[in-house]
C-alpha cells in the first residue's frame, strides 16, 4: 500500500520518458508506468520499458497493444525507409516521415482512460519542445487544449473530483537538460533505447534522428553515453 | 475513384451511428467506417457494424483491435453486470456503469489518425446529447474540446492544409428524431445491434439500458423496430 497520489507515466523505453518517470517520483507520485504496442518498427524499445520501469521503481507497467499501423501513413509503423544521418538543420526542418499521425493524442487518451480507472489526475508525458523533431503533437499549446479535452472527456471531469493535469516537466529543456536531471534523479540511460531502426537485439543503428538527437545530447552534456559504453561502441 | 471528400465515420453498429454514416453520405462525403474491438462484451455489434457499413456504401471498413480493458472500470469490458430494467429516470440519472472510461476521447483520437491519413478533416460521431445515458464524453463541450485538440496535434493543423472539424449531427435529436432522419435516408434498422448484452447470435437482450432507449425510441417515433420484427420479438 502506498500514500503516494497515483500518475500515469507514458513510458516509451528512451530517454525522455525515463527521465519522465524519475521526475514523477521525485515528485512524490506512484507511477504507474503506460507503454504501447503501436505495430512500430522498434519493438525493442518495449524491452527497455519494461528495464525501466523496474529500476526506477514503477507501480505497474502495462503495455496496451493498439493498431495504429492499420492506418499506415509514417515509416516508424508502414513500409518506408526511416531517414539517416540527417545533420541538425534537417532534423529541425518541418515533420519527419517518422511522425505518427496522432500518436501523442492517442497515446494520451489511452492514459486518460487508465487515469480515471485509477483515481489519478497527473498524466506525465515526455514530450519536448526544442528538440522535438518537428512533431506537430510535441508543443505546449497541444499539451494545453489535450488537457482541457481531457476534463471534459471523463467522469472525474463532470462530477468534480479533480483535474486532470497533463504534465510535461521536459517541454522546454534541452536534450543535455534532460540527461543532466535524469542522472541527478538517479536515472541509469543504460536501460534506455531512443533509436527509430535498432537490430532485432536492441542495438541503435546510430544514424537516424533520434540517435543523432542523443548524442548531441550526451555530447553537450559532457557525459558519455552509458548504452553506447555497454555496447562497446565508444 | 471518387470526388467526394472523404469522411472518417465512428460505426458502432448501433442505431445513432448507423444514422450518422447516412448523414455523412448525404452531405456528400466519401465515408470512412472506423469501428472498434476494445474488449467489450458486445462483439455481435461489429458483425451488425460490417452489415450496415456495406449497405450505407462506406468507401471501406476499418476494426482497430484496442485494449481498452486492460484497464477495466466499466461493464462493458470488465467482468460487472450490465444494470438491466431500469426505468427512464434511473438511465437519465448519473454516469452508469457501462461508462467506458475516455471512449470516445479514443475513438476520436484513432478516426484523426485515419483522417490524417487519408487526408480527410471530417470526423463524424454519433454522439448525443439528450439520451446521452449519463456518459460525459457525448457532451457538446467535449465535442468542442475535442476538436480543437484536433487541430494542435496533427501534421495537417500546423501546416495549414485544413481545419478537423468534429461532426456530431445527432448531438441535439431525440432517439425518435434519430429514427426518422435515418429512415428518410434510407437506413435499414433491421441491420443494427444496440444492445449493451446481446447473445452471442447478436440477438438484444431487451432489458439493459440501450434496449429500453431504443424501444422508446421506436416508439416514440410511431413505427416498429424492423430488429425486433425479424427477431420475431414483437
Amino acid at each position: 500500500m502506498t500514500s503516494r497520489p497515483p500518475a500515469v507515466v507514458l513510458l516509451s523505453g528512451g530517454l525522455d520518458s525515463a527521465t519522465c518517470l524519475a521526475i514523477a517520483r521525485s515528485e512524490g507520485f506512484a507511477p504507474y508506468a503506460l507503454s504501447f504496442r503501436y505495430g512500430q518498427r522498434h519493438a525493442p524499445e518495449l524491452a527497455a520499458a519494461g528495464r525501466v520501469a523496474a529500476a526506477l521503481g514503477a507501480e505497474r507497467h502495462v503495455v496496451a497493444s493498439i493498431d495504429l499501423g492499420l492506418f499506415g501513413g509514417s515509416a516508424l509503423t508502414a513500409d518506408i525507409d526511416v531517414p539517416k544521418d540527417r545533420d541538425g538543420e534537417e532534423i529541425a526542418r518541418g515533420i519527419p516521415i517518422t511522425y505518427v499521425p496522432a500518436r501523442n493524442a492517442v497515446f494520451l487518451t489511452f492514459a486518460l482512460a487508465w487515469a480515471e480507472v485509477l483515481g489519478a489526475f497527473d498524466l506525465f508525458v515526455g514530450v519536448n519542445a526544442l528538440d522535438y523533431s518537428g512533431y506537430p503533437d510535441c508543443r505546449p499549446e497541444f499539451v494545453s487544449a489535450f488537457e482541457a479535452m481531457a476534463n471534459l472527456a471523463t467522469r472525474a471531469g463532470v462530477e468534480g473530483a479533480g483535474r486532470f493535469r497533463v504534465r510535461a516537466p521536459l517541454l522546454s529543456m534541452t536534450k543535455a537538460e534532460i540527461i543532466r536531471t535524469g542522472l541527478a534523479l538517479g536515472v541509469d540511460y543504460g536501460l534506455t533505447l531512443s533509436c527509430y531502426d535498432p537490430s532485432t537485439e536492441g542495438a541503435p543503428c546510430l544514424r537516424c534522428d533520434a540517435c543523432h538527437l542523443r548524442a548531441r545530447g550526451f555530447r553537450d552534456a559532457g557525459v558519455p553515453d552509458p548504452a553506447l559504453q555497454q555496447a562497446g561502441r565508444t
